[in-house]
């Protein structure tokens, strides 16, 4: 990707993987890619209700304000987030919606994709749709390279998770190289 | 604590447990103290040579400017990270440092304790300094409840891992508590 800087949200309910699936994007930018990178991750007393938001910048130079206003990109998980967010979008920026939990998207061009019911039914655990997720995102967009995406796992999540994890991520690669080939 | 907003910058090496340090003070704050509260984690290039950081700020009101500039209270577990970030400290802030690790600190008022070396000798396991770190951060300044640090662990901590940090909190506790005491 050529952006200098990219910012991302990724927002969905407590449970989701909303923290974590940040963490794992920063940690293959900025650990293993070398890049500059922020994670902000804000609860509030709203957060109880059960919404999750992590906000990510990737950049090529220092990040002087980490605070993610506009995005270039957005992962939603769930119709509360995305009432409450969807609006932020950058003009041309890349929204993803979770279509298991997200059903009233007003976006033509938002990529709907059931992670959780892809995740529960081919891999057999609804959990890792965060990753499925990242693996979809990773290939649309480039923002990491999905090695890295994979060795932020294998290095990071729980050993008993890493393999559940990897499938995750090659079912969304998987996902988008179809979208990729249908527009080529 | 009477601190409508207070700033918290945590550094160490890379396997310190920095960024899992901060995560877990803003579940507790947040999640379970309904604060206002936000995690910042910052890599950049230089992170591949071992230094991680992470800012937490909690709030009573909505956090407008993600950004920790002069921290009321710094934990800082290496000497790289104490000779580059010290000088931030705001005037009349907690400092403290691990003892094990960082060992010119020029700041009478500074709370040097060996974590690392107590977490070895005493828990037998010295990655569990930083929850011994939180122990007595916690104690000491009550940024949050010893309660709900413990959930935090419970709640968020591998289960095989939950027994030893819960130990290693106690060990914290207990420094703080010594501290408190000789002072009164």
């Amino acid at each position: 990707m050529e952006n200098k800087k990219l910012e991302i949200t990724l927002s969905g309910a407590g449970g989701q993987g909303i923290v974590v699936a940040g963490y794992v994007i920063v940690y293959a930018a900025g650990i293993l890619e070398g890049r500059e990178v922020v994670q902000v991750i804000s609860y509030g007393p709203e957060a109880r209700l059960g919404s999750s938001r992590s906000d990510v910048i990737i950049s090529d130079t220092p990040i002087a304000y980490p605070k993610v206003k506009r995005p270039d990109l957005m992962l939603i998980m769930n119709q509360e987030s995305y009432d409450k967010l969807h609006g932020n979008l950058k003009e041309g920026g890349t929204l993803i919606v979770d279509s298991t939990f997200v059903n009233g998207v007003l976006e033509d061009f938002a990529y709907k994709i059931p992670f959780t019911r892809y995740a529960r039914e081919e891999i057999g655990s609804p959990v890792v749709a965060n990753m499925m997720a990242l693996g979809f995102m990773a290939k649309l967009t480039g923002i990491i390279k999905i090695e890295n995406l994979k060795q932020a796992i294998r290095d990071k999540v729980k050993k008993s998770f890493v393999n559940l994890n990897l499938q995750a991520v090659e079912k969304g690669v998987y996902l988008a190289e179809d979208i990729i080939n249908n527009k080529a």
